[in-house]
């Protein structure tokens, strides 16, 4: 199951070749990531999914160890919001992979991916600093998330 | 061969973990990618190499196909430039691989090495917007930096 | 009268204080400022004041003359939508000033207002790159939007 | 007496115009004044004026009240560093004004001013979360270089 977390562009995420940045593309998952696995009192994409407490101070850090992106086509300036499609590749002891496909806003016609990645996450205990296990309760929300990992074309 | 280009560190790198942030490491790695390859009446890190016209307007574009990173330990903030090391992995017809590894700044002891990246690049003649092949001058400026390709470890 | 236009925060706009940057902000009244006044073929927040065509390689510039913003009161992160309200504080012959007020989200209370602004705009030919007449089009689509000045309190 | 402190554009300050952007500006000038302004163990280039811990977890925060800046001419992406100029342009009870002028690279001819700009910045104990007196030293290593406030000529 993909959840699908629309994304809208900045004009700022536009480099001097007036396409999207590939710098840019990575805060962009990033914010589709937050949006569907951050918990938050005021609403959740994700629904269930948004189990984890990735604010500043919270008792888990999400550590960042590897990021895989492949650019399909680029990503001229559009008003609508992207179609940031997200998965589970893996669900280890302590760690995670997210991946993605970055679609064409929903309902435009026809519907171009412009690039696929994958994030590899750590859960890091604040206090002691280590990895710490993927818990019960975060497991059971992801798991119907799981599916096969993303296939990339171009290593 | 390895070229080294120093690059700072902007405060706004930081996101509110206080560690560079994901998104911006890349930001960093174009800056260094920039430098080396990049033609430039000014000045050039690169020396011999910098025989690429990427500025907008320029007969080539180049086009970011894929990029993988590793994130091997954090960064904080730090006054003196990061020492990145490049090298080429991969030097093909129309499309070249440049590898990358970010260490702490040159001269401060212990060194650490923060991350490893790839970024793959397709020249594309500006007009006809289709891939073109890596001219003689590009080989013979380019061939001296041709190394071992970077070793993922986290794949 | 004047324009709502919400505004999304992102994670990236927090910098290491745990707080919106202070030229983060600027990102997010350029985003309201296109919002309310680019012309779209998609959809427009705006309605009719959406009648500046700002993309690259239209044939009227937006250049930035002149900002000037005062922090209220420190942005936490977010996830509901900035209440970003604009109005037009004056509306010369090749130029205007827009004038902003940002707002915690609409629906939460006690509402809190985190910054006011203002940013000249001068509308330049893209041709002979000279400052070019607001017409008639836009004067009738801007003018009631024209209100008091924003009062700036620290100067 | 002014300070120059040498800020290096990234790729990334243009926009989709391919100038520097008018929010990335203020990066430009958050860099120039951490620089000038903020202690560091490895370097500082305004020597005695670096007297301000403005780390994370720092007794102070320095907080941003107010910014102005006026655009006075485009700026192209450049391989050599901006000459950004600093002085105060009023040092208050617990707060202090910077002033700026950005010219194009030292060495350069003929030179052009870009912008001009002032930011008000309030110091704020960490711990009362309180504005807090600038204090002797603060005074003696800033006094040098208070000068006749930045004429703005847009308002």
């Amino acid at each position: 199951m993909r959840l699908h977390v629309p994304i809208k562009l900045r004009w700022s995420d536009l480099d001097a070749y007036g396409h999207v940045n590939n710098a840019a593309m990575l805060r962009l998952l990033e914010e589709a990531r937050i949006e569907a696995f951050w918990a938050s009192d005021e609403h959740a994409v994700g629904g269930s999914t948004a189990v984890l407490d990735g604010r500043p101070g919270a008792d888990t850090l999400t550590l960042i160890a590897r990021q895989e992106i492949e650019y399909v086509a680029p990503i001229p300036y559009l008003r609508q919001p992207l179609d940031v499609q997200l998965w589970l590749g893996r669900l280890g002891g302590a760690s995670l992979e997210v991946n993605y496909e970055v679609w064409s806003p929903e309902g435009a016609e026809p519907r171009t991916m412009f690039s696929r990645a994958a994030t590899t996450i750590v859960l890091v205990d604040a206090e002691s600093q280590r990895p710490r296990r993927i818990n019960d309760r975060e497991r059971e929300a992801w798991t119907p998330y799981l599916d096969d990992p993303v296939q990339f074309t171009k290593r």
